[in-house]
């Protein structure tokens, strides 16, 4: 693919956004729009439209026509097929749905899909705090964990696309099943679920008004050592599945993206310091660093997909 | 390197190993040493001169001279640099020592040199039960644990060489500390040296006569209920661990070798259970197979790194 622009777009639980993207990894224009509409789930027929109206909206405003689209979805995507092959519990309407043909057949151009967190590491792979790096490990903190990885310059895709699901990491082999079969996965203790289960657990939040993960770091931030117990140890819980997977791939270098990481520096430096006092002193040196895409990572690398190809 | 011959050469901790080898994996001719001299370890120098020793042995044997020479050592190996980075602590002598570069003036001769679990994963991947595939995992279950990952046909080396380290990947972020910093190493449980403290956890053996992982696979093949659950938490936790690295690689088998899987079939049968009962659907039904060229997984895959070059 030579084309100098792509859209993107990101398909997520709360919103979808299309922008027009350079492959420099600028956005030129962009649209959101609510996945939901009026509080209900969107079936996959109506996503499909969803997505076909946010793509005519930035070409419109751009005045192009025609452009290559690169999707990041949540949930797990089938590499070769374009189907979604899992979602979490509340989707099972879209469990084998052959999104990318359908969008490729309503938008009459070339559609590539990947699963979202894997196309935010690519953005920042490409465009982002990876790109001096040929060997690297993104994990994307959200509502779960992702990730992505790379080896020798290249985005993995692994048997059947499915390689970097790192939120079921285990760091726990007789720990507690949070939705998937997994004892103790890593997104149980540092996604923002996972962070607000642990304010929860440490004695935050009342039986009728459960904790958010927002409010576990303001807490903490405010001094309340329940709340920094929490915080310390999703952080730790995280450097251990950082230190897990140095040893697997020995990157040059780990990144952090997604809305957790979003609160930024005194978060990062927790896990840097439980990496420092986990992992063998080869591996110690491993840079971990910020995104620097921030909320566009996804936007971005759904885009990049097309000159990966 | 088109050599249809190559030697290899197994630098274990009790025996080194020297072979004429050829492309497809077979063994022409052997020698065997041990590493050790009547108790005492050998210093870095005596280890060059034990290897050489070993390779103008079988040279002779075979009648060839100036074959490109593969080795594989116990120890953390610079891949660029071919110097020792770190073994266990019995063998701080080691530390920095080039032994690539050492061995390659002493024979004379193209060395390379890796560390021994991640050419024995090379040699089944090229020559074992890991033909068929393009994306594998090797587990090496010895004393310790070692490993090997490959993408897209490639044995992946990471950035400094060290990727792989899978006896280290944490199945307990609370865990204890077994000899690196890592807390809950998956070897502190499923290597030799796990499975005996796990014998010695459930009650097996006697103060002064601790159990061997031997002699606990034997106990539980005789049917004694602490050994069997000694042998059912080892499976369970490598389970866990393969599991965590199905999810980081996806790849279209996972192998297992070494000296603990060469008791066979009811193990890794357990292993398998641990597996299905523990990791998400799409990643199930990934084959883990045992390794197929045995005791000689490492001689035949350290000559194979000639190939690779």
């Amino acid at each position: 693919m030579d084309a100098q622009l792509a859209i993107g777009v990101d398909i997520g639980a709360t919103n979808t956004r299309a922008a027009i993207v350079t492959r420099s990894g600028q956005i030129v224009v962009r649209v959101q729009r609510p996945t939901h509409f009026l509080g209900m789930r969107l079936l996959p027929d109506a996503l499909v439209e969803l997505v076909v109206a946010c793509v005519r909206e930035v070409e419109a405003a751009a005045g192009a026509r025609g452009l290559p689209v690169g999707v990041g979805s949540i949930g797990q995507i089938h590499r070769e097929t374009g189907r979604i092959l899992g979602t979490t519990a509340d989707y099972d309407e879209y469990v084998g749905f052959p999104l990318r043909d359908r969008l490729a057949e309503a938008l009459a151009a070339d559609v590539w899909l990947d699963n979202d967190a894997k196309v935010a590491g690519l953005g920042e792979f490409r465009c982002g705090a990876g790109r001096p790096y040929r060997h690297l490990v993104y994990f994307g903190l959200g509502t779960g964990i992702g990730g992505a990885v790379f080896v020798d310059g290249r985005l993995v895709h692994g048997a059947s696309g499915l390689a970097g699901h790192l939120g079921v990491v285990s760091v726990d082999w007789r720990g507690p099943i949070f939705p998937s079969r997994t004892p103790g996965p890593v997104e149980g203790y540092a996604s923002g679920t996972g962070i607000a289960r642990l304010g929860r657990e440490h004695g935050l939040g009342a039986e009728d008004q459960p904790i958010t993960s927002e409010e576990v770091f303001a807490t903490a931030a405010a001094g309340d050592p329940r709340a920094r117990a929490a915080i310390s140890d999703a952080a730790r819980a995280l450097g251990v599945a950082i230190t897990s997977v140095l040893y697997v791939l020995n990157p040059e270098a780990v990144v952090i993206g997604g809305g957790v990481a979003q609160v930024g520096e005194p978060f990062l430096a927790l896990v840097r310091a439980a990496v420092a006092d986990c992992a063998m002193p080869e591996f110690v040196r491993t840079p971990i660093l910020p995104a620097t895409l921030g909320a566009d990572s996804g936007l971005v690398g759904a885009a990049v997909q097309v000159w990966e190809a």
